[in-house]
């Protein structure tokens, strides 16, 4: 059987410069990896890695949970996950840990129990106590990405801070009918959307125009931002101007569905989002801007050190967000049409 | 140190039952797998993947390769695999292969040739004549996803004859300025696109209105769409009545262009796509509605027959698609505006 020493013998590297070529781990320059993985083609070396993990402790294998992979956010922080874990030359195991599902209940008591991972990212997971304790349990470090408070570390933006600030602009355009969209029902992405709602409440209540508040719940998605938008914009008594959403799938539903009801965005209903999605700026929507996939790296590179320096303590990085002015705010209509928010059809082309 | 045999006697069960319970490799009943797992909690067992792998030459886990994880198409794939993954109790390295990255060099060079899996689903993956060659030769089964043509097992739609139902809708209603949406500059899903454009040509000739053939290339995203329709809508020369997108995200981006430019949707322009997206509802889009999920799940099933068998032949799998009509689809406007495609503001009110 090939081993090792015949792979450095042929490559005319050192064993542990042909071990590191292999594995992955460490660095390597690429023409020596290059060199190396002729070597070992060429002889028909495979490497154990079974048998490096015996040896080393180590599965150089992380694990990421998160409920979903078909969102923006998520598939962008994974993406910086995934990119920041390849340049370490360590594997990715995807947990989806859609809450209420029954796969959520096997990753929780199989899955993570059998600790095939290094360290452990939990992305936007909103774990229930049981299932805290067990994450803490395995022993494993865990770093959180817009997680719950918890004990261990976390990467998040200053979510109350920049609700404040979205609320803010539109009150400083003159905005006071200013409505809240976000908070799906259930568990996911509660605390987020708690801070979210708390910065807008206190911007309003600062303004003092706390009677005005006023939280519509929606699913965190561009159809669920359209589907309450309907609703709300379609109901006579409704004389919103302003809407800050919880995320811009939520903002762009609502643009959408302002257009399909003929409602003019900026010049009726202004509307403001978090994220600078993909989207943003085909919908001219202005939002506050954070980075999900360096969110991924910075989580990736706490993790390493944690992996480094077992006893290190947990911390809380917090990343920056900042506003993206485009089209869809502006000052609110002087006078108020007296029949509701839904226009005349006539006022269509001023869109 | 607490072995298997002390989980076992302890959970009151043969040694190979709390090996296959703490595996999650091969059946074990639902109470039987908690009470394992009580007993090894208790205790204090940790399960070494790694002795497991070394001993039965299976590490137990997936490896699946996809060029983007952001995209409707191939997230919905990835849950697809993912649930059925969890119901045989594999886990899931996730390979994110995007082309031309610095990182793709790296999968194909280092983490495929690592071959810390028992088999592979590569998804939407148009690989380089070398890149199959490793493929290949890595040793392990490997299942593709709308993948090129290969020797691997392969499971699509017929993409061909569902672009020609796709175009044959739009004749039918009286169409015959029609033109198709798509092929992405670059390699990926070049084959799907190229076989949804060999159907709509095929369709467009067999009406006898080759003439009218047009393929507008855009990037296969909402903005691809977005971007590539506002240039053909506002040409002047365009008499397009009819859009046959290369997948939804492209269908929904031309609506949302159509709707900003003043193009009433389906009065003036009929827009058809494929996909039946999260969003395609929301849009009244007509689509030929696939089920990308049920590709993830079928991928699964073949990887696992290939798994127990590695004498199978590589077989192909057809998963349906069908036709779903919404309002994004009517007969041509009777008098085309000789002026071009833009219509005047006035026709706005009929969207």
């Amino acid at each position: 059987m090939v081993g090792i020493s015949d792979v450095a013998r042929a490559a005319g590297v050192s064993k542990a410069t042909a071990s590191r070529a292999l594995s992955g781990a460490g660095y390597v320059s690429t023409t020596t990896r290059a060199r190396v993985l002729a070597a070992a083609d060429e002889l028909g070396y495979v490497p154990s890695t079974s048998a490096v993990s015996l040896a080393t402790g180590r599965t150089q294998n992380i694990g990421v949970v998160m409920p979903y992979v078909n969102r923006w956010f998520f598939a962008e922080v994974l993406e910086g996950i995934q990119r920041a874990l390849l340049d370490r030359g360590l594997d990715l195991t995807l947990y989806d840990a859609r809450p209420g599902s029954p796969g959520r209940e096997r990753i929780f008591d199989d899955f993570l129990a059998r600790k095939r991972f290094d360290g452990l990212i939990a992305v936007g997971v909103e774990p229930r106590h049981d299932e805290i304790d067990r994450l803490l349990s395995i022993g494993r470090p865990v770093v959180t990405v817009v997680g719950p408070d918890s004990p261990s570390s976390l990467v998040e933006i200053d979510d109350d801070a920049a609700a404040r600030r979205a609320t803010d602009h539109l009150l400083t355009l003159g905005h006071t009918q200013i409505a809240f969209l976000g908070g799906t029902p259930g568990e996911h992405w509660a605390r987020v959307e708690r801070r979210r709602l708390a910065g807008y409440e206190a911007a309003m209540t600062e303004a003092g125009v706390s009677d005005a508040i006023r939280h519509v719940r929606c699913v965190a998605s561009i159809p669920g931002g359209y589907e309450a938008s309907v609703d709300l914009l379609t109901e006579s008594s409704a004389r919103v101007t302003g809407l800050v959403a919880v995320c811009d799938e939520v903002a762009i539903g609502a643009i959408v569905a302002a257009r399909q009801l003929g409602i003019a965005v900026p010049a009726r209903l202004s509307i403001v989002g978090f994220d600078d999605h993909e989207y943003a700026e085909m919908f001219g929507l202005t939002t506050l801007r954070q980075n999900p996939r360096e969110q991924g790296f910075a989580a990736v590179e706490l993790l390493v050190k944690h992996l480094e320096d077992p006893t290190r303590e947990p911390e809380r990085i917090r990343m920056p967000a900042r506003m993206v002015v485009r089209g869809s705010t502006a000052a609110p209509p002087s006078a108020p049409d007296p029949a509701g928010a839904v226009p005349e059809r006539s006022l269509h082309a001023s869109e």
